[in-house]
């Protein structure tokens, strides 16, 4: 491609757009990390206000006629032409948004906030109950001005898996429902694993030191990033070379910070394995979807570091860190008690299997919630039966029920669906991974995590959204999601470590 | 006031501008604190985004009308009339830069940074020479569409102390060189008391604790702010209830600490006694101008935390921090040694004395770069010749002579005055405070600096933007600034420890 001076002028205002976004997550990351109390009451708007300019900026009718010229613009080059395509999608879809909406929608999540912690702690649904309504309403009127094909909730999906419909989901969810959960019966039935000394004492700076030591094993370069402590852990970007974690701390069980460091740390893997240098502010320099993205931070977490290889790898170097723990103890049942398997009120807490269940309670609320079946009084009895119909447990208290979970107060319905869906493409991924790289094994057993990134990165990582999810599963796997990947894999591993075969 | 929509829209139009700003100043303080090192490359552009948008936003043309129509618009009250005014001021001086002048200037200054720094690095101006000149450039470019009445600096002296003139500044440096230099001769000649128990080995979290204490002694509230270790000690603020410092260690020098920190404390607590929060974005929630920022930070610094009375507060602490280094040091000796003074080539690590000779040379440098009575190639023997003529030696190099500062590098020409007369501000405010407050010394001796602030927050800190300083420091001490407070108080004090009546 020559120069085109139009294609200069659309990234010149992708990247623009790009420097405030990133701006602000500067912003929400200090917050989590940093801030402190008394510069809590002006953040908010602060971050509203980059938010806003963001999307003003995107929506300006000019860059619409920009986008006009160059989509018929035949000197461009494939990449570009994808580009445009992309941001032309995006911006059709911005452009339903009236002013009026995203005034009110910022408004009522600035509020929503405070209010649902404030529930949560107070166990008292009733106080979050009113600004939920207003969310439920207000998501409602999105998914009509939005518009979609069969289910409203389908135009909320967009956000986090572009493509994904509520047919497919519910097919999926099927298929959990008939062979996960009986498989979870299955080893419920059986003597769970002893896992008690993954409760003695962990030192926050031990801790540290080895998660450390394991997400720079996986590839993570602490010159391109840095871990931070805060309330809950996330991964963040800034730029294409500052892409960070944040951790947290639970000094009586080992699980909550190592995990939670290698997911995140997964993460940004795939953040720092985009293109985004050369293709700052542009699609194909950004990540294909969420559920993608939860891909990538599931199979570090799951598919390899819940795996025998790793911690035949990894074992003794946590033995040594934890002489007074895990002196006696033998691999082979530290490995089986991290893999414990055992239903529970907590989604974050929860184990790779009882997880799922999790996510379609969560599905079928929002799903409910969106098409009119229930309203936001019916919650906390729609969300008590499930927990019961499907895990076997009724939760004690709203807080540690349909109180548990920030994302409706920031106005995120839509989102749940993505931490399955990013498990179930995990399997996938990892079984041909493991097809492909006839080391794993070896290379995993060893600690060698460099062939696994190289094989990420260059499947997934390098291309950004030039593809769709079920194009790229394609093109990697042969073929779209198939739920069994992620059964034959639970069977196989679960089997062995309950005794079921 | 009565409800006024167009006030209203002035305020909101400033509140935006004021949270682009401020989301610039959390990039800016993450850059020098916490940014990973590949971070750097897209930070700079993302900096220059945010702060063309707020310079964008500000000089609105609808928002130039509507702050003509509220200047004739009697229903407002006499704040809301000074807001109006003192944001009119700045439109128009805003207004004069043109587009391409903002964008060639971030240009120059974007590599200059860098530019300077490996030249202080490498000790070689000529390095630093070409993109010097760029920045006289158009900073001689930049006076004149700003326009002067005497002098071209005087335009560039606006940014940091308005309506100071050369004239100004020429007459007090008369009283400096007339008074001070002769006194610091008078010094030099006498033996300089002992230090050396300074240079022991201070151990960074200790320094740390003493420090916190002595800052929060002040009355700088942990709530609304935070330290972080950075390569340079300095203030920050992102919104009225968080106001931050940044804090650096020599483990071989008590010194750089702890002033710097009770220094940016002091600033601190001016941003923090501000009436940010009802005065959001406004003028009246401003602070007055840098120099009278400075007589905050070296009110504190210098006048009380360098004081006899203040050591006979706090030494004993020190001294059960520090008992192997302290142990046995008289307190009269301690504060003897902290106020030791000796001419030398840095300025941030000179004493408060010889201070003001490094400032007047680099004023005498700026001012004739600005003139064109010298061009950037004479820098260098320029600034060595006055170093031997005031301070009487000689720079060794370039880089612990005209490279050592960064301000230039910014683009920064007409901020070094303020240092100085942020001194002599203090040393008259305080002469005021100590005869407002008949328990002044006994109050610093017993650590009780509630009602120092409570008189700097009165005094000075809620005014804002109301007054200019020549207003206020009228109003608080009955006169415009009088060098002879500072020689007042530099004779007493110093001619005590030395020994000179």
């Amino acid at each position: 491609m020559k120069n085109n001076s139009k294609y200069e002028a659309f990234k010149l205002h992708l990247q623009k757009v790009a420097d405030i976004t990133f701006s602000g997550a500067v912003l929400g990351w200090d917050q989590q990390v940093y801030m402190p109390k008394n510069g809590a009451a002006f953040r908010g708007q602060q971050m509203a206000t980059l938010q806003a300019l963001a999307h003003e900026i995107f929506v300006d009718s000019k860059f619409g006629d920009l986008l006009q010229e160059l989509s018929t613009d035949d000197t461009l080059g494939e990449s570009e032409q994808l580009n445009v395509k992309l941001v032309t999608k995006d911006y059709l879809r911005k452009k339903k948004y009236p002013n009026s909406f995203v005034q009110e929608h910022a408004r009522v999540c600035a509020d929503a906030f405070s209010g649902w912690q404030e529930a949560r702690a107070k166990n008292d649904f009733s106080l979050f109950e009113p600004t939920l309504k207003k969310i439920v309403e207000l998501k409602r009127v999105e998914a009509k001005f939005l518009g979609y094909t069969e289910h409203p909730y389908e135009a909320l999906l967009e956000d986090y898996e572009p493509g994904l419909t509520v047919k497919k989901i519910d097919e999926v969810f099927d298929e959990v429902k008939a062979e996960l959960f009986p498989f979870i019966k299955q080893l419920t039935g059986k003597v769970r694993p002893a896992s008690e000394f993954l409760h003695k004492h962990y030192a926050k700076d031990k801790q540290w030191n080895f998660s450390e030591k394991m997400v720079k094993q996986m590839g993570y370069d602490f010159d391109s990033g840095r871990a931070d402590y805060a309330p809950h852990p996330f991964c963040t970007t800034f730029a294409p070379g500052d892409v960070r974690i944040t951790i947290r701390v639970d000094e009586n069980h080992f699980n909550q910070m190592f995990f939670a460091a290698v997911h995140e740390a997964g993460h940004g893997l795939y953040e720092l394995g985009l293109n985004q240098a050369t293709q700052y502010g542009l699609p194909l320099g950004q990540a294909l979807s969420l559920a993608f993205h939860e891909s990538q931070s599931r199979l570090w977490e799951n598919n390899i570091a819940r795996s025998h290889s790793y911690w035949k790898a990894n074992f003794k170097t946590l033995q040594v860190a934890f002489p007074e723990n895990l002196g006696t103890v033998k691999m082979e049942d530290f490995y089986k008690a991290v893999n414990r398997v055992e239903p529970s009120f907590i989604r974050v807490e929860a184990d790779e299997l009882t997880y799922h269940a999790h996510i379609y309670i969560r599905y079928l609320t929002e799903k409910s919630l969106i098409d009119g079946s229930i309203e936001v009084s019916d919650v906390p009895k729609f969300w008590n039966d499930r927990y019961e119909d499907y895990l076997g447990i009724r939760p004690p208290s709203d807080s540690q029920g349909c109180l548990q979970d920030v994302h409706w107060s920031y106005g995120s319905f839509g989102y749940f669906p993505t931490y399955s869906f990013g498990s179930f493409y995990a399997a996938q991924l990892c079984a041909q991974m493991k097809k492909d790289l006839p080391n794993f094994i070896n290379d995993v057993e060893s600690g060698s995590m460099a062939p696994l990134l190289k094989w990420l990165h260059d499947k997934v990582h390098v291309h950004g959204r030039r593809y769709t999810s079920s194009e790229l599963l394609t093109r990697i796997t042969g073929s779209e999601l198939k739920f069994n990947y992620f059964m034959d894999y639970v069977r196989e591993k679960y089997g062995k470590i309950y005794g079921i075969h």
